[in-house]
């Protein structure tokens, strides 16, 4: 049997994490297009301010900066300097063999902590409670790109 | 035969969207460049005020956001909060056996509501425009991981 | 035997590849913490200038963009607009059938060009050198993937 098969269980453990991680992406672009929204502001575009049914009544302010919405596109782009890392290196993590238990503290654990990193940055705790779970989820994939490089290294 | 595999015809379809929304994220980088060059402005670091063969007469305008080069910006940050998430969630998708019409239509549905959205962006269409296809690719995606969840959870 | 397992030896080169670029994207974030500790300063949300352990006696200057913390922000946005491609593509790649030379010099060329496009934009050389290397890194993305949809469409 390959290990990147849907009847390996480490295999499953990475599906069921991936395809939670992808909707954790997906879905923080809707949280800042509800923020644009609920906030009528924090557009990006100058062409935005045209007339139109998302957006009737245009005003200039609308392009500036506003934290409400610029917190979501924040919390975006930290999704994006940890995320598809964790893609890529979770699928090579499977292919090495790991036992399972591990895949799923790794896994599971990653995807625990980048739940508590959006609901800590979301509700504004301090730096020391968001830069926590930010460490633990980063740690998490430096450990795997080590292990599979380990393993690698390691065969004949 | 496993799942991912150059012989699966639905590995086949991932592997030619994949391809083009790989170019698509590469090519956005080269628009940014050209329009960089083009305008002579919209430059991101100091340093890249210093003469050379790229930079002959610098100013110091030179560093201050122009809306033709950050558009292209823009539209590369909008491909990285869509495409990964794709990338990989696209490759699970083949793992778990779907019917070749519907890995087609999500697949390809994807690549051109991207390019249209592109197109959109680019051309500076309304609002509502551009976010009817962001919205398309973005339900594709989503449909994609809740897919995956689904078969995978109703394993034995 | 599989493609995508780690008997091949073009997928042990790419599991080396991929692995090295995880952790060069990972590292970009903590470089990120290590100038914002450093410099005490480039903070990026209103919430960080409560005190606490990571910032005992904050001020509002704090959040300014500050070019030493917001260059690494920059090289990791960089990592961001070609990394994730590079991982997508690269495992296509293996499942193409390549020669392991050619493997070989595409994605260990990745590599290298990655870590000379790192250490000249640390290091501020100029324009040229960066971009030099971002070039090297961004053509061999784009022949992978021209690579592979040559391959796959070639098919019978």
């Amino acid at each position: 049997m390959t290990a990147l098969s849907i009847e390996n269980p480490v295999f499953q453990t990475y599906a069921i994490a991936a395809a939670l991680m992808v909707l954790k992406i997906m879905l923080q672009g809707w949280m800042t297009v509800y923020r644009m929204m609920k906030s009528n502001s924090g557009l990006a575009s100058p062409e935005d301010l045209r007339p139109g049914p998302l957006n009737p009544t245009p005003q200039p302010e609308q392009l500036e900066i506003n934290d409400y919405v610029d917190r979501s596109r924040r919390m975006h782009r930290n999704d994006l300097e940890n995320i598809p890392a964790f893609l890529a290196v979770g699928l090579l993590f499977v292919t090495v063999g790991p036992a399972l238990w591990l895949a799923q503290g790794l896994m599971y654990g990653f995807v625990a902590a980048r739940a508590v990193h959006f609901m800590a940055y979301a509700t504004k705790q301090s730096h020391e409670v968001r830069a926590t779970f930010y460490t633990i989820g980063s740690l998490i994939v430096i450990y795997m790109a080590l292990h599979v490089l380990a393993q690698v290294l390691a065969l004949p």
